[in-house]
């Protein structure tokens, strides 16, 4: 067994999905939970996401020999530093936050005595909130641990073990090479889906009826992401700034180059594109991180 | 009845899909197919997808009330030259082309003596070819009809007939503002998608390896897009090149805005637009253009 008792510090989609995974995976392993908001406590108790919900976060992790912080990135400090004072000497602390750099260093100066190693599980929905939760979120999907400088290998080990109890498969790297990573395949997704679904709401030739009734042309896929939380999501994007810009540059470069050859009738360069890119998708379904179903296996509404 | 006697030239995902919503939902009406490709006819033998597979165009038309061209945007004008001899006087001429106004010119100049109503069903998966098809693809979607200047009314509503016999909606607006709406809400999708899944395969210091393992955060989405036919999609952009550079320049500033709020930590622009997406994603799950559930109701892969 890695841990006995996991305090879980925010009781939304990552947090519930937590306590319902412990419950079923792992459980011998007990539960406590805190929400700062009342009625995501109150909810949290109705349908059972942890063992206990207290009212206080402190009673929450008084006992506890691992404390996963499930608030928004922006939150973490605050988080961290409300309960610095009744934290056992001996417990670990982690995170589920989206990008590390920033959460290692703000987690570190709130936590000066204690042993923090942030976690990254790449797995989620677009739906947020106590009711968004399932046991079964981290099957299959991989959990990114990003050990600080001179973090103890046990410590290291014993997280790993507990996300791979949770069905996750782990891997771990530095928060710098992490935060690259998920710049690429997680926050400019979102960035370019939000923006997309913003444009083409603010059009005055094209109205936002014409564009919802005509979504199912491609439009459509980029609105399920842009239904992501947005207390999440701007703190994403004010915690790994330097990547996602970096990143962001590289995708404009390469849609001025597209935009170029649209603009010159260039019909071979798209089409090497578009040949390639069908390659990145058959290695996503091969590695069982996508549903091979046309549409993504969405129910028929006929 | 609104045509007895259809053809379908081209036996991919809708030409196929076409043969067998007839066969389901309008069975008084008959069937003829052609692919110029002999391995899809035999294809579309074995399974069925029209009454009749014929090895030449010709005899596919030659007693058609309605002949439907199902081919890439760009073999349009040279399908319908191949035609034009044998097509009977009062045959109706329509196609499913995604962009309209280049089709309504080509189609008008290549058969200059029958009627060409175009029209384009917003329906598709990421798959092509013979096998993709299915009858229900057309159900609870939108099918829009641009008839040229001085389309005969009657004609317009036989056709618009047709399609609501296999279960569409059908809307008519002219072609230049079809390939407006079509640009914004599935022509720039899928040259997004396309792009950024490009630039991802292409980085340096994050492998391919990796994008694809933590594709869940997002990335994932954009790949489905990005595996559509590439030939088809070439032809998009070839075909709706104002339209589209149009609404990429809009789409373009818009990033450039976002790009500027992160760069200053501008976190209320950033929450300001992620809240107003959310109700575009709500517009269309009510409208039953989308699949409520989380992660489109993609199969549980645990």
């Amino acid at each position: 067994m890695t841990f006995q008792r996991v305090a879980i510090i925010g009781l939304g989609l990552l947090g519930g999905s937590i306590g319902l995974a412990v419950a079923r995976y792992l459980p011998d392993v007990s539960t406590r939970g805190f929400d700062i908001d009342p009625d995501v406590r109150q909810r949290a108790r109705e349908i059972g996401l942890v063992g206990e919900v207290c009212d206080e976060a402190a009673d929450a992790v008084r006992e506890a020999d691992l404390v996963i912080l499930c608030v928004p990135v922006g939150a973490m400090g605050e988080t961290a530093r409300g309960i610095a004072g009744v934290l056992p000497a001996d417990a670990l602390i982690s995170d589920v936050g989206s990008s590390k750099q920033g959460i290692t260093r703000v987690l570190g100066e709130a936590l000066p005595n204690h042993a923090v190693i942030p976690a990254h599980p790449v797995a989620g929905t677009e739906h947020s909130g106590p009711d968004a939760g399932f046991a079964a979120l981290f099957r299959h999907r991989w959990c990114i641990i990003t050990p600080p400088a001179g973090a103890d290998p046990d410590r290291v080990e014993r997280l790993a073990a507990f996300w791979r109890g949770l069905g996750a498969t782990v891997e771990t790297m530095d928060a710098e090479h992490h935060d690259l990573v998920l710049a690429v395949t997680s926050h400019i997704p979102h960035l370019i889906a939000y923006t997309i679904v913003g444009t083409a709401s603010d059009l005055e030739d094209v109205t936002r009826s014409e564009v919802i009734k005509y979504s199912a042309g491609g439009f459509r896929d980029f609105t399920r992401i842009a239904a992501s939380d947005p207390t999440m999501w701007r703190d994403v994007f004010l915690n790994n700034r330097e990547a996602v810009l970096e990143m962001l540059d590289r995708f404009l470069t390469d849609l001025a180059h597209m935009r170029e050859a649209i603009r010159a009738g260039d019909g071979e360069t798209m089409f090497d594109l578009f040949t390639r890119t069908r390659a990145v998708r058959r290695s996503i379904i091969e590695l069982g991180q996508d549903d091979a179903r046309p549409d993504f296996g969405r129910a028929s509404l006929s």
